[in-house]
Order: structure tokens, then C-alpha cells, then sequence
């Protein structure tokens, strides 16, 4: 999906909700553990319960690869099911040199057909190039990310400023908003102005609301532009917001309370 | 496996070689295309050919997860059939947020029975925890890689040091010798002394000998310590020595050559 798409979707919608499916078996409805495969069952009713409010989903890829076979089986079922106009993410958060990073871009973008692959920026330009370099996909690159250890290293200071602006300054030469995205968590509400200065028009992908602290109206106050510009992910809060045989009418409410917040920006 | 035996290969083999499983469809000799799973066809050959001359193997888990479900049936397969006194190593360069990142730990460990697993330091200790957790297993965090692209942040400039260098300190006080290791790049010659005053004891993977430049000889003077403490990795350097249908036999070769060299350190 190009950027011209996904801003036409996310005004259609009047949302820049992303649901994500990091689905847990051990998390799911009982009434789910029989079926051929548990995972899908709960994600097919997630993104029906969701698809008129949400216009992406991001699989946090380990939940699906630490099943083994199945799990993959489920993530393949997935990818099939979600509508046409939604845009998919593998958070895949992967990194490696020139041709390990090919063959990680091959998985997600044509083994599985993605939108969309987050990446870790730790091995430089080399390993991010790849995935860059397929046309008509995104990458995500981490910038700042909302978990306490982005303390460690994230926020170290270098000669020319903290090191995850570092990471946004030279990334962003290496493309441009037609194909790259950020990864910026939304718990650094106080950092979230001073990163659209240094990138006024990527695309953000901002987890850590709901479940993990933040609110859309903070974190759309910091950073919307005049194409909305962000995707706001929201798993726990969205996927576990309902029990029992009838856990997606909850869900479908959650979802929708999330979509009526973003809509005041439109 | 822990460092005590892994110690005591080494000791017995007199060898710190291992054989790096980057398995490529497309590089694996013809007579084998059409075996029911050619990818671990090819990997069986190769441990057979290698065993006696080293003690670790590491599959670098891009080239099995861009073939979907095939890849990893390969993968448990070579997995299952690495001898049971041979370390083993998920190259995947993991990192995310504490409950991904122990999902994470989950596949390698459990799911799949890896002794260890490569992680990305970027996003901060709560990222590696959850990998250090899992008791008789090994965490190896990127340290400083040996691809271009290592310059871009791994080398820059912060007010304590270079980045990779306060990832070396910062991380070396999370565990201790007997579970961390590191990979460091071998063609950063210069720096392999350094890291060594930083890093005395911890176990160091070093790729980039071989296909990449770095010689056994040089990689070992700069690094060795009184328990060898060293894992060497070739990858295409062995798998790729041979052709047709005898292929084995120049790997066995190039495996008993690097075997040669390190045998003098003993």
C-alpha cells in the first residue's frame, strides 16, 4: 500500500488506529482452545470485531514464531484475512548484514506479503537498505521506543545529541516518506514535538498507548501533521478488552471508542 | 550447554571453528535440489563433513524463516541432527520489549532447543533480560558488527566512549561470563585489543573471517584468553568450498584447514 492509499484509508475512516495482534494462547477465550487453530480463530473475530475502525494491524511477529509450524500456519491464515485496505505490519524488529537483511525482507514482504517490517537500526545503513530497496513497502525503522531500556542507550548522549536523533537524522537521507516510518513510543510524551522537528512528514508508528500508559489526544496533539502522518497501535487494550463466547462485542467497543477519540482531529 | 563443556570441546578438538549454516537454495549443489527437504539435505552433508573439526554451529535464521514452513522443518532437522556435543547457535538478532523479548527466548530455547541466541542491543537491558532468564543458556549480544554500516552508530561518539563500547560496559554488569558472549566483528582489527581490556573474559563470536577478510591468525593473537574464549565463524568459507556431488569433501578440507590453524594456539 503506498502512502497516497493509507492517507486516503485513514481519512475514509477517520482513524489512525492500529489494532495489534500480539495474540497469546494462553490469553485467549476457552472456547477458542479447540478449534483446528486457536490463534486465527481469535484473530479472524478480532479483525471483524475491528476492520470498520482500524486501518492497519501489526502482528507482533514472536508470538507466531514461538508456536513453531503452527504458529506460522496462523500467521499466514491471518495475513489472508485481513481486508484489502488495511495496512499490515510484521514487528519484526529485525537487523542484520546486506544479505541477511534481503532474506528477511524476502519473508515479510514476499514470503508473507506485508506492508510493511519494523527494523532495528543497530547495524547501520547496510542492514536497513534491503528492506528499503523492495518497491511499493515500508520499512519501520526504531527510533525511540517506549520500554524502560530505551534509557540505556537510546537516550545516550553523543557528540551531536542524543543518540535515537542520531538514528531519525541519518536514516532519514537514506529514504524518504514514501517508504520509511518510525517506530516512537508514545510513554516520551515530553520527546514527541522534538522528534516531528527533526521529521515533519514520516509517517509514525506510535505503540505504548492503552495498555502501556499515553493517550491518543496527547500523543495526536504532539504529533499529527496535515496527513495525519501517524498510526497509534493499541494490542492489549483492544484484543483483551472482552471474556467468553462473546469477547468481541467488547472488543468491537474498544475499538470503536479509540476511533470516535481520533475522529475529534479530522 | 555450559561454559565449563563448552570450554572442554574446545580443549578436545583443539578447535574454536564454528561452521555458520547460511543456507542458500540457490548456492546448494544441483543432485540435491530434489531431495524432499533440500535445505537440510545439504546441512546433513555439511555436519557430517565438518563435526570432527568443530565445536559450534549457528544458523542464521533469516535463511530458514524466508522460506516459510519448509525453512523451518530445515531447521529443526539440522537442529536435531547437530551432535549432542556441539554448540549451538540461533543467529536471529532479536530485541523487543520485555514480554516479546521473552517469546523470543521461548522459540530459540524451547520451541527449538538452541543453547543460544544472538540479541540487538538497542532497545536496553529489559530487552536482554528476559533472554538472560532462561537458566543453561546463552545470550550474545551484538557488540560491534564488521559490516560498512557498523560506522553509523556502533562507532559514534557519545560522551562516555564509543557506542559499542558502552554497550560492552553497560551490559557486562546485566550477567556475568558463564551465560553472555558477544559478537564482534573480526575485520575491526584495531579494535579487537580494546574490546579485549573492556570485555577480559567474556566468550567472543566473531564472524567475518573468511568470505569477509580476517585470518584465524590475527582474530587469535588479539583476542585469545587463558580458556581460549573464542568462537570463530566461517560461513561461506565452508559450505560453498565444494561442488557436485563430492562437495563434501573440500568442506571437509576447508574445515580441517581452519581446524589446522587454530591448533597452533592450543
Amino acid at each position: 500500500m503506498d502512502r497516497a492509499s493509507l492517507i486516503r484509508e485513514i481519512k475514509n475512516k477517520k482513524s489512525f488506529l492500529c489494532v495489534g495482534l500480539d495474540t497469546d494462547l494462553n490469553k485467549i477465550p476457552t472456547h477458542l482452545q479447540d478449534a483446528e487453530n486457536p490463534i486465527f480463530a481469535f484473530n479472524k473475530e478480532i479483525i471483524d470485531a475491528t476492520k470498520d475502525y482500524a486501518v492497519a494491524y501489526k502482528l507482533n511477529i514472536a508470538f507466531y514464531e514461538s508456536l513453531g509450524i503452527k504458529g506460522w500456519e496462523a500467521l499466514q491464515k491471518t495475513i489472508d484475512y485481513i481486508p484489502e485496505n488495511c495496512f499490515t505490519i510484521a514487528d519484526a524488529k529485525r537487523g542484520d548484514i546486506g544479505n541477511t537483511a534481503e532474506m528477511y525482507a524476502k519473508t515479510f514482504f514476499n514470503t508473507y506479503a506485508f506492508d510493511s517490517v519494523t527494523v532495528a537500526p543497530y547495524m547501520g545503513k547496510d542492514s536497513v537498505q534491503p528492506f528499503l530497496d523492495f518497491a511499493n513497502k515500508w520499512t519501520i525503522l526504531l527510533g525511540l521506543t517506549s520500554n524502560p531500556g530505551s534509557k540505556d542507550f537510546q537516550l545516550l548522549e553523543t557528540v551531536e545529541g542524543p543518540l535515537y536523533q542520531q538514528v531519525l537524522k541519518k536514516s532519514a537521507a537514506w529514504a524518504n516518506e514514501e517508504n520509511l516510518m518510525y517506530v516512537i513510543g508514545a510513554t516520551q510524551g515530553e520527546l514527541l514535538k522534538t522528534i516531528r522537528t527533526i521529521i515533519p512528514n514520516h509517517f509514525l508508528l506510535i505503540p505504548g498507548v492503552g495498555a502501556q500508559g499515553g493517550t491518543v489526544k496527547e500523543v495526536a496533539e504532539a504529533t499529527l501533521n496535515e496527513d495525519i502522518g501517524i498510526l497509534i497501535n493499541v494490542s492489549r487494550g483492544i484484543i483483551y478488552a472482552g471474556e467468553g463466547e462473546k469477547f468481541a462485542d467488547a472488543v468491537t467497543k474498544a475499538a470503536a471508542q479509540f476511533q470516535k477519540e481520533m475522529e475529534a482531529f479530522f
